[in-house]
């Protein structure tokens, strides 16, 4: 039996009956955990996934469900939540499947062997630590606002953890499009895709998507647009079908 | 009177009743020429413009005949092209508004003054010297490959002519983006707006619209998505305004 503390909940993910565990006094995932989760491709039998900032565990926990197959690890800094997706993945059964640890990605050398992961993803905090106003709950400011960890911090980490070739997710602000590119090539993961993510077709684009591959050569593959909301305000067919398939919505 | 030379056409570019001098043999202008004259934006009565690789001198033209302001200087490698242009001028008494001048842009330290203008635009070579078939027609082959110049060389020579805050605008292909967002920044003009060109919504863009201001800060403004073909391939509102104003496609 899995304990669930005083202000957690229960979610169903609806896909093979998955469950996450969520406090909404902390911060809970959203869209763009849904989206990062459905960009990432190219999973194997055997590879070998780390989720940097992992959270409540969502996002290893629906690539997983999407694939049935890798062997993941999911690392958080935040000690209390790193032990509630400890719980999560208890409560699925999926506790071999998908590890949780409470390390901070900053000491990358001390925890990671060199080129030992295919796959990395990352939904990371999208502010920069002094813009923007700050929650004054500590956790959601730690996940929304790059206190403990900078977009370099992940991408440097990156380079060193994964194998040649090895592949880096990324979802963020789009006004921070430049650094990402920027940083990528200058630690030798070379973008190859990005998606814009547009609310609407009439409007600009909030998120993006990337895709780097260490070691790569240089040319950028774009996406079409992904487009959340028709012009009504229902969802799109593209997002409708994620919904469909999760309504964890 | 204006002296037309045997292969050259005038076609009517339907704004203010300009003309341009084209030789269909040669080189001639396309869609993208036309979207980054109407992308170009913050033209002053005494702003200085400067067009790298103007080609037929369409993108000065097309600019001045939207604004009707500002002093606009196109360079030309080729010294036919940049012949064919300066006539384009005088057939349309912009001669005053509008030099040519054939000059190669790597000369930049010895032809201008440093931070003497105020926007450079350009419609560079698409294509890396080495990719892509080459076209037999050596001309042609200038004004689509980075033979003669490449898009570090209008970079870094923009850095050496824009003012301090002055704006420099581009159009490019999409799977470029990477070096261009790269090289902008190592050259500190700071991209700070960039616009996809989709053929269709369902589509990859293919082009990419970006404007960047010397010595400027990080923030990226992504404007929504500019779409060129509506599902049933009839022109969007979008293109088909600019196509009534200016009825040259």
């Amino acid at each position: 039996m899995i304990h669930i503390k005083a202000h957690e909940r229960i979610d169903d993910i609806q896909r093979n009956g998955y469950k996450l565990i969520q406090n909404p006094t902390e911060f809970c995932f959203g869209i763009d955990a849904v989206l990062l989760s459905h960009f990432v491709s190219g999973i194997k039998l055997n590879s070998k996934i780390l989720d940097i900032g992992t959270g409540t565990g969502i996002i290893p926990l629906l690539i997983y469900a999407i694939h049935q197959k890798g062997n993941y690890l999911g690392i958080e800094i935040q000690e209390n939540m790193a032990e509630m997706a400890t719980r999560t993945m208890l409560l699925n059964n999926v506790e071999n499947n998908i590890f949780i640890k409470c390390l901070d990605i900053k000491n990358f050398k001390e925890n990671f062997k060199q080129e030992s992961f295919d796959i990395i993803v990352s939904n990371p905090p999208y502010m920069k630590a002094l813009t923007g106003l700050k929650n004054k709950n500590l956790g959601k400011s730690i996940a929304r606002h790059e206190i403990a960890c900078t977009l370099e911090d992940i991408i440097k980490a990156s380079y060193f953890i994964l194998k040649e070739k090895g592949q880096l997710f990324l979802i963020h602000r789009a006004n921070r499009l430049v650094d990402i590119l920027n940083m990528m090539r200058q630690y030798k993961i070379e973008p190859k895709q990005i998606r814009m993510i547009y609310p609407k077709i009439t409007k600009s684009p909030t998120m993006v998507l990337v895709r780097g591959v260490k070691g790569a050569g240089y040319d950028l593959f774009i996406d079409k647009p992904l487009i959340v909301y028709n012009e009504d305000n229902t969802y799109t067919n593209e997002i409708y079908d994620i919904y469909q398939k999760e309504k964890i919505f």
